[in-house]
């Protein structure tokens, strides 16, 4: 299988990771998707694909089994588009689109293509969630009922892309898809309202972005879920993420703090020091289930279900509304 | 000072508890407010109080200075209100009104009475929240913008009072006051909005009673505020309560978690092992500000707030919009 990548912003390094043990895929070539390709092709480099100022020209010459899509995110939505249409799989940065209509768009794409798409919510496979997960899963905490999740980032010096709602997409759908897609994933439901709350008071002069935001979710299944976004991590946290989850089922709690588990059910309140892993790597489940190896570690439904449910937060914050799904 | 208490349903244990140092306070007699007074005349029997059957003749013959309310919510209200007629000062279980229009009914009593009237949110003066407060207030996370609460309880075996909004209230206000009294105090604002969800589903046949509740609030200085409630801590976990709250300002992060309190901030991540103990017990601080000794543990206008909070978000859970301040 051949494939390209355009960009390096953000999680294109699960594919670098695991490119390793796949031996059926070939690194063709890779785009920047703007002006500098140097960041993506120094990553690459050991594999010496070759470089394209043009990603349509790449697809056009290259045609490549796989796309992972990884440039701008404004233009997230357009490569995903065109990669589907040449039925190019493509395995794309979170959030896939900026806007409702971006994501419609995709959408119908997908639909007339024999291709599929997944985005970049990798964090389902981080050991203390998978773990997480699978307590889940195994019935430990019984029928699940409220779902919180957290993700606070550190600010630090941003790049003008993060300024503008254009370029950017804004806070809710960047920092907060992982925890949305979470939520999706724990509760084993679509969503069924939004509210949400933002703010870009004291953002540190950084235009538009959203500095804080606070989501409310309830679930087709009836899970209450709430997410909590920010970029107020303290530059001396000892990691640039603190990313929680607390899933709250009728007979046990299971709880994702820095790193740990802790399980609170019928045997008290305990730390779960056995992390699992998963079998494959994130990059690894995607392609193997397109060569129809195994599920893959997200679906398409569920990509577009996670950028939607950000998009729609995003509008209820944005409105003062809550949005029905 | 003569001191009458009503009830002992909730946290008239403060009253009680720091009777033994209150030189000045005498309790002269107790009243159940329902059906049985046993439970408060045997809590209270080493001062040997006189036991009235209605609450009404006690305030009538006894003429007391201070009045505990901790009897039937659903009389919190009209006991309110015939003690600040009567300007007798008032120490009330948390929430003082089930609805609006006794909270504006208690109000206009507090206004034109020459007493005080405070709510038992005395959760502020424990240690791991009083050390977090003490941390805020002293500059340690600079400015505030983002506060999560969290109050989750075991539900265990609940009267059948709890079964119906109109001798129950909700959950929102019952387990919640404490979480949303924090939110104003962590913030020092009042409240501009709120939003929340609520659900009966699965409440192991409890009627009415909300298990789990989910609020957001945007306080009128711009803080983000959020509230986790629920009843779904399961029965075999280590205290009753698992009470937290996460205070994220500008230069650092203060959270309270399982009584331990962590600060991130320039110097990294640590534990706070250092708590702060109030210098006065609760009850003590607000017999202080009768006297004119110290500042009340909470003052009448946060009363009023915490309670007008939790009855909005409520409504907006109910109704399912968006509740202005």
């Amino acid at each position: 299988m051949k494939l390209c990548m355009i960009g390096a912003r953000g999680h294109s390094y699960y594919v670098l990771k695991d490119l390793p043990v796949l031996n059926t895929v070939k690194l063709t070539a890779v785009a920047s998707g703007d002006a500098d390709p140097s960041n993506l092709l120094k990553r690459a480099e050991q594999w010496q694909p070759r470089a394209y100022a043009d990603w349509r020209e790449m697809l056009d010459r290259e045609q490549p089994d796989i796309l992972s899509v990884d440039g701008p995110f404004e233009l997230h939505a357009a490569m995903c588009i065109e990669a589907l249409k040449r039925n190019i799989h493509v395995f794309c940065e979170k959030p896939i689109a900026l806007n409702l209509d971006d994501l419609a768009a995709i959408r119908k794409a997908y639909e007339g293509s024999s291709a599929t798409i997944i985005s970049m919510t990798a964090m389902r496979y981080e050991p203390a969630f998978y773990t997480a997960y699978q307590l889940m899963q195994t019935g430990r905490i019984g029928k699940v009922r409220l779902i919180q999740t957290r993700k606070s980032y550190k600010l630090g010096q941003r790049p003008d892309f993060y300024k503008k709602r254009s370029t950017y997409g804004g806070t809710i759908g960047w920092v907060g898809s992982h925890a949305v897609d979470w939520i999706q994933w724990f509760s084993g439901s679509k969503f069924a309202t939004a509210m949400a709350t933002q703010t870009t008071a004291d953002n540190g002069d950084n235009g538009e972005l959203e500095i804080a935001a606070q989501c409310l979710f309830t679930m087709k299944n009836g899970v209450l879920a709430q997410a909590s976004i920010d970029f107020l991590r303290p530059a001396n946290a000892p990691t640039h993420g603190d990313d929680r989850v607390r899933v709250v089922g009728s007979a046990g709690v299971v709880e994702v703090e820095l790193g740990k588990v802790y399980l609170t059910d019928a045997e008290g309140f305990r730390e779960i020091t056995d992390l699992q892993q998963p079998e494959r790597g994130f990059f690894e489940a995607f392609v193997g289930s397109i060569r129809g190896e195994c599920a893959p570690p997200v679906s398409p439904d569920e990509t577009f279900e996670t950028t939607l449910a950000c998009l729609k937060a995003q509008k209820a914050a944005d409105e003062r509304n809550i949005q029905e799904f």
